[in-house]
């Protein structure tokens, strides 16, 4: 670790991306003890047996009361249970972050922190694949990615410059956003393509008939590959960033009505224009995404 | 190749897939000459460096009078021109085929070729990649990829029988399949999806404060693959299949909304057994795929 006062580590939520967060924080000091606490014992046991944490615990109280750091990796509705029930059982001097996707809900499930929501860093690091799970955890998974912290006025400085590094030192680049920016940008580049995934192998399927995957080419895999994510988390994160989401959808729904306009109409320059404008915008962002040292290779691993 | 009387082929429109399909039908028949047509000379010679043709032509009649096989590879907008020139001045017994993503349009516009319709068999590769051009030819493009034949009636058995084993040599799995259960089932796999993620791009950027792509993980990078396509085919495409994709729009609106109305209602159920379906039906769908001798690697590849 880069503060020698951090030994003791509980990760809440031992999944993919808790998990890969114990196999990198491990990497970075073999000294840490890391415990990981969850209700399914068989998967904690699978946990211990793939060297992703030290010990367990299925008692919350347990598994974090002497912890120096507490890393909160469970689905977002579970979030509010733990904070609450944690209010009462830290240590004063304890950090405690987190991996949620919508800010705004966690921040305020946070609250219930009591004195200790100061200690607590809001992070969301922009990683995973569409696959879940323990066995998944990769200690390389945030490397060459971003982690956005969305502190709040009551954020400790000392906690927030210690979470700073703490995604850094996995390999991350971090970003300082705003709760609700970072809900806005989310939903539009994160949550949103995901909704349309589901949505289009929900609408393709509804008649099973005309057996669609059947006649698909690789642009319809890739475009529908994280209709595989998880149902829960992305129940989850509907319930937790609903008002962006929806704003999102809506603007979506705009885009869609414009080109259907388009065709309506035959209107060859309406298309070319959005197409073309399109294309350069993304091939523009794929450049300087492979310009980014090394990042080419792993874009390339998540893919499967 | 498979049938001794095919010495001559034309390729009418030297891109990824007419140069892919010279490339393959090359391997297949070293003594066949195969002859380049378009109207840029720097893409023909260019062709004729990379061994894709053996020669080339910029006058249409010059490039087909004497072939055995015609291969219609240029963009949609442009075939009936071509059938319309091309009537006059081919053998009787002349093959022609072509790749057109919209089968309606096409036998529509060959019926400019008057007797020789039923010489005409509707073909469409479900290969290529986000990327054009003769450069990204390649003779694997079509392997283990399904190509879906369209006759009509008038469609002689026996050029349809060549043309099927045609396809077959150069490594796809060939379907027979009704026009416009073509055109419908198309526009749901490929069409709408390549237009969901134009609009999806042309969303998110229109706001460029937001800097979208910056915060997007590899989630977002599949999904927009698609839009770094050719944005003359797909206006071609737009055009060409119009009703069946705003048929496809329409549906896909519908579904979003219904999407919407379980966040409106934050309805956990709802939003469950959506992603919970979808999710079964894509991984149910892979399982598939990867099962198909070989795929697996080619689908692949084709992410980059």
């Amino acid at each position: 670790m880069i503060d020698n006062k951090i030994n003791r580590v509980a990760i809440v939520g031992v999944g993919l991306i808790g998990g890969s967060l114990a196999k990198a924080l491990r990497q970075a000091n073999r000294s840490i003890t890391i415990t990981g606490y969850g209700r399914n014992t068989d998967n904690l046991k699978l946990a211990m047996k793939l060297g992703v944490i030290d010990l367990y615990e299925t008692r919350l109280e347990a598994a974090v009361h002497d912890a120096d750091l507490v890393v909160l990796a469970v689905p977002l509705q579970a979030m509010p249970e733990v904070f609450k029930r944690m209010g009462t059982c830290l240590r004063p001097d304890v950090i405690i972050t987190d991996v949620g996707s919508a800010k705004g809900f966690v921040v305020e499930a946070a609250k219930a922190l009591g004195s200790l929501f100061s200690r607590f860093v809001p992070a969301h690091p922009i990683a995973g694949t569409e696959q879940s799970g323990v066995t998944h955890a990769a200690t390389d998974l945030f490397e060459r990615h971003i982690t956005i912290l969305t502190p709040v006025p009551e954020t400790d400085r000392e906690a927030l410059g210690y979470v700073d590094r703490m995604w850094q030192r996995v390999g991350s680049q971090t970003v300082i956003m705003d709760v609700s920016r970072h809900d806005r940008v989310l939903a539009g580049t994160s949550h949103l393509p995901h909704l349309l995934a589901f949505a289009l192998v929900d609408m393709l399927t509804r008649n099973e008939q005309d057996e669609p995957f059947r006649y698909a080419a690789g642009g319809f895999r890739d475009f529908t590959r994280i209709a595989s994510s998880d149902p829960v988390m992305w129940r989850d994160i509907c319930l937790a960033n609903n008002h962006a989401i929806r704003d999102a959808i809506g603007q979506y729904i705009d885009t869609l009505q414009r080109l259907d306009g388009y065709l309506e109409a035959s209107d060859q320059a309406g298309l070319m224009k959005l197409f073309t404008e399109a294309k350069q915008r993304r091939d523009h962002y794929l450049a300087e995404r492979t310009a980014m040292a090394g990042n080419h290779k792993r874009t390339q691993d998540e893919t499967d």
